[in-house]
Protein backbone atom coordinates (compact mmCIF):
# COMPACT_ATOMS: atom_id res chain seq x y z
CA UNK A 1 0.00 0.00 0.00
CA UNK A 2 1.16 3.39 -0.84
CA UNK A 3 0.18 6.67 0.34
CA UNK A 4 0.39 10.43 -1.91
CA UNK A 5 1.14 13.12 0.54
CA UNK A 6 1.33 17.07 0.57
CA UNK A 7 1.61 19.69 2.83
CA UNK A 8 0.46 23.19 1.58
CA UNK A 9 0.49 26.91 4.17
CA UNK A 10 -2.94 28.88 3.72
CA UNK A 11 -2.99 32.34 5.59
CA UNK A 12 -6.43 31.70 5.99
CA UNK A 13 -8.38 30.71 9.53
CA UNK A 14 -8.62 26.84 9.83
CA UNK A 15 -12.75 27.66 9.74
CA UNK A 16 -12.46 29.03 6.11
CA UNK A 17 -10.36 26.19 4.90
CA UNK A 18 -12.40 23.77 6.51
CA UNK A 19 -15.30 25.31 4.68
CA UNK A 20 -13.71 24.86 1.14
CA UNK A 21 -13.57 20.82 2.27
CA UNK A 22 -16.92 20.67 3.27
CA UNK A 23 -18.64 21.93 1.38
CA UNK A 24 -20.38 22.03 -2.71
CA UNK A 25 -19.79 25.87 -3.43
CA UNK A 26 -16.04 25.65 -1.61
CA UNK A 27 -15.48 22.21 -3.22
CA UNK A 28 -16.59 23.18 -6.80
CA UNK A 29 -14.54 26.53 -6.60
CA UNK A 30 -11.19 24.99 -6.77
CA UNK A 31 -11.27 20.94 -7.09
CA UNK A 32 -13.68 21.09 -10.18
CA UNK A 33 -16.99 22.90 -11.05
CA UNK A 34 -19.33 19.60 -11.26
CA UNK A 35 -19.66 18.97 -7.42
CA UNK A 36 -22.66 18.09 -6.35
CA UNK A 37 -23.98 15.90 -3.28
CA UNK A 38 -23.45 15.99 0.55
CA UNK A 39 -20.38 16.83 2.65
CA UNK A 40 -22.07 16.03 5.59
CA UNK A 41 -20.67 12.63 7.58
CA UNK A 42 -22.46 9.69 5.95
CA UNK A 43 -22.79 12.16 2.66
CA UNK A 44 -21.55 11.13 -0.91
CA UNK A 45 -20.00 13.73 -2.75
CA UNK A 46 -19.82 13.60 -6.79
CA UNK A 47 -16.68 15.31 -8.54
CA UNK A 48 -17.11 14.90 -12.47
CA UNK A 49 -14.08 15.87 -14.93
CA UNK A 50 -15.80 15.45 -18.70
CA UNK A 51 -16.67 12.29 -19.20
CA UNK A 52 -15.07 11.31 -15.70
CA UNK A 53 -14.85 11.63 -12.07
CA UNK A 54 -15.06 9.83 -8.06
CA UNK A 55 -17.70 9.39 -5.80
CA UNK A 56 -16.25 10.07 -2.10
CA UNK A 57 -18.19 8.82 0.82
CA UNK A 58 -17.73 11.50 3.43
CA UNK A 59 -16.24 9.34 6.19
CA UNK A 60 -15.38 11.61 9.18
CA UNK A 61 -15.33 15.98 9.85
CA UNK A 62 -14.21 17.68 12.22
CA UNK A 63 -14.73 21.33 11.91
CA UNK A 64 -11.45 23.26 10.95
CA UNK A 65 -9.59 19.87 12.38
CA UNK A 66 -9.90 17.10 9.85
CA UNK A 67 -11.94 15.56 6.91
CA UNK A 68 -12.18 12.14 5.53
CA UNK A 69 -13.11 10.17 2.68
CA UNK A 70 -13.44 6.63 1.37
CA UNK A 71 -13.48 6.76 -2.72
CA UNK A 72 -16.93 4.52 -3.47
CA UNK A 73 -16.55 4.84 -7.21
CA UNK A 74 -14.69 6.18 -10.07
CA UNK A 75 -11.09 4.96 -11.60
CA UNK A 76 -10.69 0.67 -10.42
CA UNK A 77 -7.13 2.67 -8.80
CA UNK A 78 -9.67 4.85 -6.95
CA UNK A 79 -12.04 2.73 -5.53
CA UNK A 80 -11.39 1.99 -2.05
CA UNK A 81 -8.52 4.66 -1.33
CA UNK A 82 -9.35 7.28 1.35
CA UNK A 83 -7.98 10.62 1.12
CA UNK A 84 -7.23 12.95 4.41
CA UNK A 85 -6.87 16.37 4.80
CA UNK A 86 -5.91 17.54 8.47
CA UNK A 87 -5.54 20.88 9.53
CA UNK A 88 -3.95 22.85 12.02
CA UNK A 89 -3.09 26.87 12.64
CA UNK A 90 1.57 27.25 12.39
CA UNK A 91 2.33 30.67 12.23
CA UNK A 92 0.06 32.69 10.81
CA UNK A 93 -1.06 29.99 8.46
CA UNK A 94 -3.47 27.04 8.35
CA UNK A 95 -1.48 24.09 7.62
CA UNK A 96 -2.81 21.24 5.29
CA UNK A 97 -1.62 17.78 5.51
CA UNK A 98 -2.90 15.61 2.61
CA UNK A 99 -3.25 12.31 2.24
CA UNK A 100 -4.22 10.07 -0.29
CA UNK A 101 -3.70 6.16 1.27
CA UNK A 102 -4.17 2.71 -0.21
CA UNK A 103 -2.96 2.50 -3.69
CA UNK A 104 -2.39 -1.20 -4.33
CA UNK A 105 0.70 -0.16 -6.51
CA UNK A 106 2.75 3.04 -7.23
CA UNK A 107 1.81 3.05 -11.13
CA UNK A 108 2.42 5.14 -13.70
CA UNK A 109 -1.30 6.58 -12.94
CA UNK A 110 0.05 7.05 -9.32
CA UNK A 111 2.52 9.68 -10.27
CA UNK A 112 -0.15 11.44 -12.32
CA UNK A 113 -2.51 12.10 -9.77
CA UNK A 114 0.34 13.29 -7.04
CA UNK A 115 1.60 15.68 -9.23
CA UNK A 116 -2.47 16.80 -10.11
CA UNK A 117 -3.08 16.93 -5.95
CA UNK A 118 -0.40 19.26 -5.81
CA UNK A 119 -1.91 21.22 -8.53
CA UNK A 120 -5.55 21.43 -7.04
CA UNK A 121 -3.86 21.98 -3.22
CA UNK A 122 -2.69 25.08 -4.80
CA UNK A 123 -5.68 26.16 -6.22
CA UNK A 124 -7.32 25.29 -3.04
CA UNK A 125 -4.44 28.04 -1.42
CA UNK A 126 -5.17 30.51 -4.09
CA UNK A 127 -8.69 30.48 -3.83
CA UNK A 128 -8.19 31.06 0.09
CA UNK A 129 -5.45 33.67 -0.11
CA UNK A 130 -7.52 35.71 -3.56
CA UNK A 131 -10.71 34.49 -3.50
CA UNK A 132 -10.51 32.71 -6.85
CA UNK A 133 -9.04 28.76 -7.34
CA UNK A 134 -8.36 27.14 -10.60
CA UNK A 135 -10.85 24.41 -10.58
CA UNK A 136 -11.50 21.97 -13.77
CA UNK A 137 -11.88 22.58 -16.19
CA UNK A 138 -9.67 25.80 -15.93
CA UNK A 139 -6.91 23.41 -13.89
CA UNK A 140 -3.42 23.75 -15.18
CA UNK A 141 -2.18 21.66 -17.55
CA UNK A 142 0.32 19.31 -16.31
CA UNK A 143 1.08 16.52 -19.61
CA UNK A 144 -0.80 14.31 -22.35
CA UNK A 145 -2.83 12.88 -19.38
CA UNK A 146 -4.32 16.58 -18.65
CA UNK B 1 10.11 2.68 3.30
CA UNK B 2 7.86 5.44 1.15
CA UNK B 3 8.53 7.11 -1.96
CA UNK B 4 7.53 10.59 -3.43
CA UNK B 5 5.90 10.37 -6.90
CA UNK B 6 4.97 12.78 -9.50
CA UNK B 7 4.86 12.32 -13.75
CA UNK B 8 4.70 15.52 -16.31
CA UNK B 9 5.10 16.05 -19.59
CA UNK B 10 6.91 18.66 -21.47
CA UNK B 11 6.03 19.68 -25.47
CA UNK B 12 10.38 19.15 -25.69
CA UNK B 13 12.10 16.38 -26.89
CA UNK B 14 13.73 14.29 -24.28
CA UNK B 15 17.04 15.70 -25.08
CA UNK B 16 16.40 19.33 -24.21
CA UNK B 17 14.57 17.50 -20.82
CA UNK B 18 17.67 15.25 -20.37
CA UNK B 19 20.33 18.16 -20.72
CA UNK B 20 18.26 20.53 -17.88
CA UNK B 21 18.34 17.43 -15.98
CA UNK B 22 22.48 16.93 -16.35
CA UNK B 23 23.99 20.65 -16.88
CA UNK B 24 24.47 23.22 -13.87
CA UNK B 25 23.12 25.73 -16.56
CA UNK B 26 19.69 23.58 -16.76
CA UNK B 27 19.71 22.64 -13.16
CA UNK B 28 20.28 26.41 -11.86
CA UNK B 29 17.42 27.23 -14.43
CA UNK B 30 14.63 25.27 -12.80
CA UNK B 31 15.67 23.91 -9.27
CA UNK B 32 17.75 26.90 -7.17
CA UNK B 33 20.06 29.29 -8.96
CA UNK B 34 22.68 28.29 -6.27
CA UNK B 35 23.98 24.98 -8.65
CA UNK B 36 27.14 24.07 -8.99
CA UNK B 37 29.31 20.53 -9.69
CA UNK B 38 29.27 18.06 -11.75
CA UNK B 39 26.50 15.85 -13.47
CA UNK B 40 28.38 13.11 -15.25
CA UNK B 41 28.29 8.95 -13.79
CA UNK B 42 30.23 9.56 -10.55
CA UNK B 43 30.32 13.36 -9.99
CA UNK B 44 28.45 15.41 -6.85
CA UNK B 45 25.70 18.24 -7.79
CA UNK B 46 25.60 20.73 -4.93
CA UNK B 47 22.03 22.32 -4.69
CA UNK B 48 21.62 25.34 -2.22
CA UNK B 49 18.96 26.97 -0.76
CA UNK B 50 19.60 29.83 1.49
CA UNK B 51 21.38 28.12 4.30
CA UNK B 52 21.10 24.84 3.73
CA UNK B 53 20.57 22.51 0.13
CA UNK B 54 21.49 19.09 -0.70
CA UNK B 55 24.64 17.50 -2.54
CA UNK B 56 23.69 14.35 -4.92
CA UNK B 57 26.38 11.75 -6.26
CA UNK B 58 25.67 11.06 -10.09
CA UNK B 59 24.64 7.11 -10.15
CA UNK B 60 23.62 6.68 -13.52
CA UNK B 61 22.72 8.94 -16.33
CA UNK B 62 21.55 7.53 -20.18
CA UNK B 63 20.82 10.27 -22.73
CA UNK B 64 17.16 10.89 -23.23
CA UNK B 65 16.13 8.29 -21.00
CA UNK B 66 17.12 8.34 -17.18
CA UNK B 67 19.26 10.14 -14.70
CA UNK B 68 19.83 8.37 -10.60
CA UNK B 69 21.31 10.51 -7.91
CA UNK B 70 22.12 9.36 -4.64
CA UNK B 71 21.49 12.17 -1.88
CA UNK B 72 25.13 12.10 0.05
CA UNK B 73 25.03 15.64 2.31
CA UNK B 74 21.77 17.40 3.45
CA UNK B 75 18.86 17.36 6.03
CA UNK B 76 19.21 14.10 7.66
CA UNK B 77 15.80 12.55 6.17
CA UNK B 78 17.05 13.08 2.88
CA UNK B 79 20.59 11.34 3.08
CA UNK B 80 20.84 7.93 1.21
CA UNK B 81 17.24 8.45 -0.28
CA UNK B 82 17.71 8.70 -4.58
CA UNK B 83 16.20 11.11 -6.92
CA UNK B 84 15.10 9.23 -10.39
CA UNK B 85 13.80 11.00 -13.57
CA UNK B 86 12.45 8.57 -16.18
CA UNK B 87 12.13 10.14 -19.55
CA UNK B 88 9.91 8.81 -22.75
CA UNK B 89 8.16 10.01 -25.88
CA UNK B 90 4.42 9.83 -25.22
CA UNK B 91 2.15 11.60 -28.10
CA UNK B 92 3.61 15.21 -28.79
CA UNK B 93 5.39 15.05 -24.85
CA UNK B 94 8.08 13.97 -23.03
CA UNK B 95 7.00 12.28 -19.85
CA UNK B 96 8.98 13.03 -17.08
CA UNK B 97 8.26 9.84 -13.68
CA UNK B 98 10.09 11.21 -11.19
CA UNK B 99 10.74 9.60 -7.74
CA UNK B 100 11.95 10.33 -4.97
CA UNK B 101 13.06 6.86 -3.11
CA UNK B 102 13.55 5.87 -0.20
CA UNK B 103 12.31 7.75 2.82
CA UNK B 104 12.61 5.69 6.04
CA UNK B 105 8.52 7.61 7.70
CA UNK B 106 6.19 9.77 6.05
CA UNK B 107 7.08 12.69 8.46
CA UNK B 108 5.58 16.14 7.64
CA UNK B 109 8.52 17.21 5.94
CA UNK B 110 8.26 14.37 3.40
CA UNK B 111 4.57 16.06 2.59
CA UNK B 112 6.44 19.67 2.63
CA UNK B 113 9.26 17.79 -0.08
CA UNK B 114 6.48 16.15 -2.01
CA UNK B 115 3.97 19.08 -2.76
CA UNK B 116 7.62 21.46 -3.30
CA UNK B 117 8.91 18.44 -5.96
CA UNK B 118 5.90 19.19 -7.97
CA UNK B 119 5.99 23.02 -8.07
CA UNK B 120 9.49 22.53 -8.93
CA UNK B 121 8.88 19.82 -11.93
CA UNK B 122 6.09 22.32 -12.57
CA UNK B 123 9.33 25.22 -13.28
CA UNK B 124 11.36 22.29 -15.31
CA UNK B 125 8.12 22.34 -17.61
CA UNK B 126 8.03 26.36 -17.53
CA UNK B 127 11.68 26.20 -18.36
CA UNK B 128 11.45 24.14 -21.25
CA UNK B 129 8.09 24.96 -22.73
CA UNK B 130 8.81 29.06 -22.66
CA UNK B 131 12.19 29.51 -21.83
CA UNK B 132 12.06 30.91 -18.29
CA UNK B 133 11.67 28.50 -14.91
CA UNK B 134 10.86 29.48 -11.27
CA UNK B 135 14.25 28.33 -9.79
CA UNK B 136 14.52 29.53 -6.16
CA UNK B 137 14.72 31.70 -4.41
CA UNK B 138 12.31 32.65 -6.91
CA UNK B 139 9.92 29.62 -6.75
CA UNK B 140 6.89 29.51 -5.74
CA UNK B 141 6.18 29.48 -1.64
CA UNK B 142 3.36 26.82 -0.58
CA UNK B 143 3.67 27.56 2.87
CA UNK B 144 5.46 28.74 6.11
CA UNK B 145 8.55 26.45 5.12
CA UNK B 146 8.60 28.13 2.29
Amino acid sequence: MVDILHRIGVTSAPDAVYAALTTVDGLASWWTEETDGDGDVGGVLRFRFGPGGFDMKVLETEPAERVLWEVVDGPEEWIGTRIRFDLKQEDDFTIVLFRHEGWREPAEFMHHCSTKWAIFLMSLKKLLETGKGDPAPHDVRISNWH
